[in-house]
């Protein structure tokens, strides 16, 4: 079946061969992305260009046409930012995957769009160097998502999430002009920061094609800790007191005993399934031992029922993997949502606190993981099904949770972004007068509203 | 003597008695800003308000009667972006100096945009806190002039420049809304980041009224290290080797020959008057003396002439205050116009040089200093006098140090704005588009462009 509401001519003429697909088997792999409760349109076709002319093609066909366009990356967006849109055009970047600079002296990579992550320290791995945000899709999501979504991950508490590795964008603009924005100058204030401006914009301003990101020495040696909390207000003491030291861990999460437990479900890792709390980090640079140590002394201090530091990487790498494996492991357990809310640094407790209430109150299996050093939680709502009555409780409880990080004074999104989950959340945030700014910015640099419409804010 | 050439009666009776000044010597004071080579107009009216809804008021009469706005805090900037032009109204947010709140635990601070950079660190240091960011004039500049110019300062190379530095903002808009933009999470992914927008903006797209900043924890100690090289060659060698190790410095700054004979000249510090480039910078944190070593033994491998450190707060204030000289004992000397370039870091050496030999070909004196780890440089140059002939020999050699970034793959501005000195220089660095998307946005926020026209970009 060919889906063909849309007369497609002028764009198959304007691409190189084989760039539009309309073949609906493959449109269908290309509808949703991994928000499971925000339903997927269908595309009219899906467009695969492999340079930046094609992407500028493309667009300046969507705008003459007046077609609606969803960028998309690696499909692993969490808010359904890149979920079709019926008699859209997806415009996948997964072919401008080409690494197009490496400059390691001045620590600048320049990646396509549709480069991996993780291929980003790949590349630059042989010069002593990583590129350290590090989303837990970081394996399979590609760049120009990370961008749009400005990602985060866990190493964020020491080197910022991604915005503070972007040094300059390629961006195609909705008429299909070519913008370049910032350098490879590690300061630069020359004129609006557009850089910063479509990074976390969701696809709504350009389609971004290309970025300059500033990749980090790799730290001479790294050591893990973890430690175990008999209540959540002696893990919030031992994490104030890190805060409060002038010392930086690389990564600093939480789970709570549900995902300790969902953990050891999976893979026996003699996790203490009783404790509150565990946290677990990481310190980087050529004193990661003794760094690692003070903050188990921290913890202890604080009333740790266990605390131990490893500069073993293989011991390291297998705590680690506790932690990675924690969001994997929750969601093939069946239907899950995981939320997205950040709060200030000493809210986290009591942000801990109203979920597992609102768990609770709803009867609805909650686990929950976070970036503690960043305030930063993800409560994974355990669905039984994905039919509309879950659907419904898994709305409720995300409402209930961001209303909770709203009245702590925080955000309904620390990095997976707004798409179109959290759109009524964004409102319940944001005042009329930041949202018609938006707005104003938006119709300035789309005026036919042809990017995304209807997504991030 | 009175200037009246517009209709104030409403905006002085929209506002508290006092905020409008109209008595010539007072306005008289609030021209012009540092930048030398930028002829100040003649404002109608100074505006002082002590309040974000004074602002607010102030903008909506500026809108409806449709007069210019030049907002200003200090006045030290170096690009004229604080200027006044004839007949608009300079607003002066210098009584807008409370300090809001400090949340120590969650190491924000809430300032009003005429509190002096100084005064944040001071007013967190009670809690073991500082505020990074450190323009050379911290100690009189204040936060909204910093926040408009997105300043740096010395520590950028480790904390990061303004932006980096800051969580959210309150934001008057042209027609007198006011604008709340960010929060206090340390991440936040809800919509565009009109944040990171407004920073380096320069008045043109609203006055920032206040700003919600990120202290950090006092390092537990601070080691400063110095050294001199026989050859540019050996101070690159260094930088490099510097760049390349796995250790953030909090400080690395550069002195040419020049500058350190100014210096010299000025106060007698025993400095090596022969060398070729002087580095000096500090490293912090439980370990700064170890690593202050490390740094001396890369200096001594690079063949630095001497390299020393120390641990000892006042010998390290000495050598520091050697370099936070350097700027003011050059400009003591007469007309000074300080540059602003940066480039990839990789190029500092290579700009260095462009700059002497500028220097050389127009017969002009020329002082460099620089935020070596960021690859910025500050060339001052030493004007006989600030007649005709001599401002236009500094507007050829700093049209010249421009162009030589760009052909380096640097920028115009690093950390002072574009103003009104740097508008045609910027011309030459950014592309039609970017500029067509510049003007798009600022269109949108300031339809009829009252907010400092003419002024960024």
């Amino acid at each position: 079946m060919l889906t063909e509401l849309v007369d497609l001519t002028d764009l198959v003429d304007a691409l190189p061969e084989g760039t539009v697909v309309r073949d609906a088997d493959v449109i269908e792999g290309y509808r949703a992305d991994m928000a499971s409760l925000v339903p997927p349109g269908t595309p009219v076709a899906v467009v695969r260009p492999r340079t930046t002319e094609a992407v500028s093609a493309c667009l300046a066909w969507a705008s003459r046409t007046g077609t609606t366009v969803v960028p998309r990356g690696a499909g692993t967006g969490l808010s359904g930012g890149a979920t079709a849109r019926d008699d859209c055009i997806v415009v996948s970047l997964e072919r401008m995957d080409r690494i197009r600079e490496v400059d390691p002296a001045n620590h600048t990579v320049v990646v396509e769009a549709g480069v991996v992550n993780a291929e980003v320290s790949r590349a630059v791995a042989e010069h002593g160097l990583f590129y350290p945000p590090d989303p837990g899709s970081f394996e399979v999501s590609t760049i120009g998502g990370n961008l749009a979504t400005n990602a985060g991950g866990m190493r964020c508490v020491k080197y910022g999430v991604t915005r503070q590795s972007v040094l300059g964008l390629e961006v195609v603009l909705a008429d299909g002009r070519v913008l370049t924005t910032g350098g490879r100058t590690l300061k630069d204030s020359a004129g609006l920061d557009l850089t910063q401006l479509m990074i976390g914009s969701e696809g709504t301003l350009g389609i971004i094609t290309s970025a300059s990101l500033r990749v980090r020495p790799l730290p001479e040696s790294t050591a893990t800790f973890v430690a175990t909390f008999p209540t959540l207000d002696h893990g919030g003491a031992a994490l104030a007191a890190i805060c409060a030291s002038d010392m930086t861990p690389s990564v600093l999460e939480v789970l709570d005993r549900a995902t300790v437990n969902a953990v050891e479900d999976h893979q026996r890792m003699d996790l203490d399934r009783g404790t509150a709390l565990l946290l677990i980090g990481q310190t980087d640079g050529h004193r990661s031992a003794e760094d690692a140590d003070r903050l188990v002394a921290l913890c202890e201090e604080a009333g740790a029922s266990m605390a131990l530091a490893t500069s073993d990487p293989e011991d390291g790498q297998r705590l680690m993997h506790a932690r990675r494996l924690a969001g994997w492991v929750v969601m093939e357990r069946g239907a899950t949502v995981v939320e997205d809310v950040a709060v200030p640094r000493t809210r986290l407790l009591q942000m801990l606190q109203r979920v597992e209430q609102i768990g609770e109150e709803l009867g609805l299996e909650i686990c929950t993981v976070g970036h503690a050093g960043d305030g930063n939680l993800h409560p994974m709502l355990c669905l039984p099904d994905l039919g509309p009555e879950s659907q419904d409780l898994g709305l409720r409880a995300a409402d209930r949770i961001c209303q909770a990080a709203i009245a702590l004074g925080g955000t309904v999104t620390g990095e997976h972004g707004v798409g179109e989950l959290k759109r009524g959340m964004l409102h319940q945030q944001l005042s009329e007068t930041s949202l018609s700014v938006q707005a104003a910015i938006k119709s300035a640099l789309d005026p036919d509203g042809i990017l995304n419409p209807g997504r991030g804010w």
